[in-house]
């Protein structure tokens, strides 16, 4: 391929701004808007300019090369889907408000992709018949479209954004974890050489169904996700995959359970604060409905039920909703602020492990202003289930070795699952096995967030000056600055055209009339990490080399600096 | 970049098919979904396979190169787009039911994109301010979306397609020039380098609006497009861009104008027979509302009326419509099959080049049964404008010599446009000119049809064996067929990877249990330039190297083959 042609800062379309877009609310946002990255064309809908669709293009091409070493196959579905298959594995409804719908002239439905494991699926199905055709790995890097509620944070959470998806398709167990092993190689080389900090934490599965699952996430303030962090062992997990076992104690001491009065006590707080104990003392039930059935979570007070754990637990197509005044209603035995585990009917009990045998807690007495002390799980009541599902906190200890977890923020920048069989199940994907008999295909489902990388890499690199690109994703190698008049601007052409010539991408900022204060301001606004300066001394052929990183820079003849930048 | 990996056949996701899919019209259409390059998803919706998206990333390559030589900036926008800008200039309804159309979670209007001039002239309009920030070009490559009312022909129109969608910003009329010269430069190069045959014909401006305009077609069978073609001199054109001048005649001999009563002549065809005149010696008057005023469209008897030149005539913001029955009862001075020229009131008359001054016509008396000869344009009535509005037929006048025309079926590859202002004025697009005024911006606006280019090479190239990629479009540079056993595979894999070192794409049928007979039927069906069988004579290290478009076949060693490929 031809070298590509030096880009002049006088015809570039990239407008820079000194001030912060005032609906910014994250750097990356602010900077990419500030340095003529991108700019919004509606709520959560981005234009890439054309630096940012170079940083863009080279993380396309760094994601494809990685995904073609490990075997994968790369195609093109449409971004317009039919309804049926989405219809068949459930997620048509599912999705909600968040899958953008759509008919066509007919009145046929369709969809726009918000990931396509149904399209795959099919494809397979018209593709594969025998287990000879598999393992597989297709992937493909597109749009996809999904209706945030609240679009945020620039392109870190668009509506309309680009990803790197792929699926892998497997007769046995052990070929899906090698698939899935692969694609962990492949995301660990991706994001090394995107020279992004990200670490691999255990995930739920979430809306997507299935078993194993880990998340790459690249810490950042402007994070949307939390994870949490063992400072002593390898630990570290998506909050939502954070558990506790359940540790049974000697409660066979303590005194029979007691009622006591306790007078609009109906909250936490003001009980504990009446009989002078700590929240955690006491043993809070929250009741929920499950498909229309009452199910009561117990968590010590001084935690907070986590709603995606305990939706997560009951499953994707389950309903779960807080109780109403209705339901009262209708369950005078029920007691509105004075619930307690024991001698409850007709409710299912869960349980945070905390909540293991033997231990003792004041709870509500299910009589109105009366609480009970001495209640014992396993002796006064019992745990259906233990379910971790309280909001983790900083100090929670790990669930390996006990230690106190860190929680940090990060970017969710990819996504490996191992499904298993749900989309085969719903779409019947059999391929004849070996001894001549069909055999359920089983698969796994990745991405990585590519415009999102953008965002992240933005996040973790850019400086109080502005961007600072790493080499392999920057819109170029050198951005040289004509600081003067025609001597200056006919020098900084020159070696533009001379570093071009060696294989270099170059940006070249002949702008007339622009103040060379304003150029320097720009050069490092736009975060290219290298800036070359034809100032003062190109009268004799000297010029200056800056590190945008480091800012470290020396003088060198133009010779000099050309077998510096291309050694 | 690295050497691409060997693309094993045993591995590769490319079902062959031996019968055509009982769906398809077209030859390309049959041939790529046999030889496994895209397979159908939904109604005019396509998925393309690996050996399909290979070849759809090769023209977009060369289709990028071109656009950056002319110092074009690649851009992208989203495919989902805000209402208001396309309200704004009328393509919100003017396009409709073409146009698919949704609503977010909030119930705000959008739609996908079908091309993006609004867009592009919000960019230019935040982005540019002063002369000196123009002339700019800007190009994406991109799906696009087009609720086809009758997708067929396979890829060739489909409703989701790849496109290369450009757009140029002037502010003077010569830069337009430049800029629309320019891109067609760049198309000749783009369509050269793909190894197309294609013409480029004068084209109306169509739904667009605007002036200049012409056409890239690919002359095939299965295009969908007509064009005229002079054997004589360069003229060619769409057919809906063929005009003829008015050549004045001397009527000044006609004898009078004379009435003649015809009864039951409603039809051209009762009419001529009856009289026992020619068809072309009539004047049929069709009537139209154009938003809701009456007008007669004079033609000669035997010709058909174009009824896209008529409503491209009074232009995209004019509703035309064939008159009713209820028009007819609210104005009985118009004698429905009895209609002419002459004496007709409140009716704007316009004609065909063809009802040129002088001319003599038998036409509608309008009265009912009668007719009227020796009706002299001119002389009995005035033809208010001239408009060339008939269907043109084959032998018709070559407007610039004269020539019979030939009439050709073509798919259209590409289309540029000088847009003008249209866009600019709805949006407002102003820069400060070099006197400190405002300027307003002239557009430019240029498609190249990327997915239906490889429909169009497919037309163009296949022979009765399969498909027949020229080399810089093809998948791979060379398929290597292991025809045999262990011996042919190995050796096959040998060679393949030697191939891959040196730089070549290869695709290798390693395939196990498939004789070579449909080794040999699918490697031609599936097109790669270059066919090297690993066969009988494996063992002495000779393979046979074949053309896959001249067949012409060799034995060689492998190291001559080498040297032959890699040359």
């Amino acid at each position: 391929m031809a070298n590509a042609p030096v880009q002049r800062m006088s015809q570039l379309m990239a407008k820079t701004l000194r001030d912060d877009p005032a609906d910014a609310e994250v750097l990356s946002h602010k900077l990419l808007v500030r340095a003529g990255y991108v700019r919004r064309t509606a709520a959560g809908i981005w234009s890439w300019l054309p630096l940012g669709k170079k940083v863009l293009s080279n993380i396309e091409r760094i994601v494809r090369e990685e995904m073609d070493a490990i075997g994968a196959q790369e195609v093109t579905l449409p971004a317009l889907l039919p309804r049926e298959p989405y219809e068949a594995t459930g997620r048509w409804d599912e999705y909600g408000a968040e899958l953008f719908r759509l008919q066509d002239r007919k009145g046929g439905d369709y969809l726009l992709g918000p990931t396509h494991e149904e399209i795959f699926t099919l494809l397979v199905k018209d593709q594969c018949s025998s287990y000879k055709d598999l393992p597989v790995i297709l992937y493909q890097i597109q749009n996809k479209f999904r209706d945030e509620a609240r679009p945020r944070a620039g392109i870190l959470r668009g509506r309309e954004f680009l990803m790197k998806d792929s699926y892998s398709f497997d007769t046995e167990d052990e070929g899906l974890a090698q698939s899935y092993a692969l694609h962990r190689t492949a995301y660990q080389r991706v994001f090394e050489r995107l020279g992004l900090d990200y670490r691999i934490v255990a995930a739920t599965a979430g809306a997507m169904g299935g078993s194993k699952s880990e998340e790459f996430l690249a810490p950042a303030e402007a994070g949307e996700d939390t994870f949490a962090d063992c400072p002593n062992c390898d630990f570290a997990a998506n909050t939502e995959a954070v558990y506790q076992a359940v540790k049974p104690v000697d409660g066979s001491a303590v005194p029979a359970a007691e009622e006591i009065p306790t007078p609009d006590t109906p909250t936490i707080e003001t009980l504990a604060a009446s009989l002078g104990v700590p929240a955690s003392a006491t043993l809070k039930n929250l009741l929920v409905k499950v498909d229309g059935e009452i199910v009561a979570v117990g968590v010590p007070g001084d935690r907070e039920v986590d709603m995606d754990k305990v939706e997560e637990h009951f499953g994707p197509t389950a309903t779960v909703e807080l109780v109403t005044e209705e339901d009262f209603a209708v369950r005078p035995d029920l007691v509105r602020g004075y619930v307690g585990p024991q001698g409850l009917e007709k409710v299912k009990y869960i349980a945070d492990p905390r909540v293991a045998p033997g231990t003792a807690w004041i709870t509500g007495a299910n009589k109105d202003g009366m609480h009970a002390k001495n209640v014992v799980a396993g002796r006064d009541f019992e745990v259906e289930e233990y379910v971790d599902v309280v909001v983790v906190q900083e100090g929670d200890p790990c669930p390996k070795c006990g230690t106190g977890l860190k929680l940090d923020r990060a970017i969710e920048i990819g996504h490996i699952f191992q499904l298993g069989r749900k989309y085969a199940d719903a779409l019947k994907l059999d391929v004849l096995g070996q001894n001549g008999k069909p055999v359920r295909v089983t698969m796994g489902s990745y991405g990585i967030g590519v415009s999102r990388a953008v965002a992240a890499l933005a996040e973790q690199t850019a400086d109080e000056k502005g961007l600072c690109w790493p080499a392999e994703v920057a819109p170029a190698d050198v951005h040289v600055v004509a600081a003067g008049k025609a001597l200056q601007t006919e020098l900084a052409l020159e070696v533009s055209e001379k570093l071009s010539a060696a294989g270099l991408r170059v940006l070249v900022d002949d702008r007339a009339g622009v103040s060379p204060g304003v150029k320097f301001t720009d050069a490092e606004l736009m975060g290219v990490p290298k800036i070359l300066v034809a100032g003062r001394r190109s009268g004799e052929g000297v010029v200056e080399l800056k590190d945008r990183r480091t800012g470290e820079r020396e003088e060198l003849t133009v010779d000099e600096a050309l077998t510096r930048l291309t050694a």
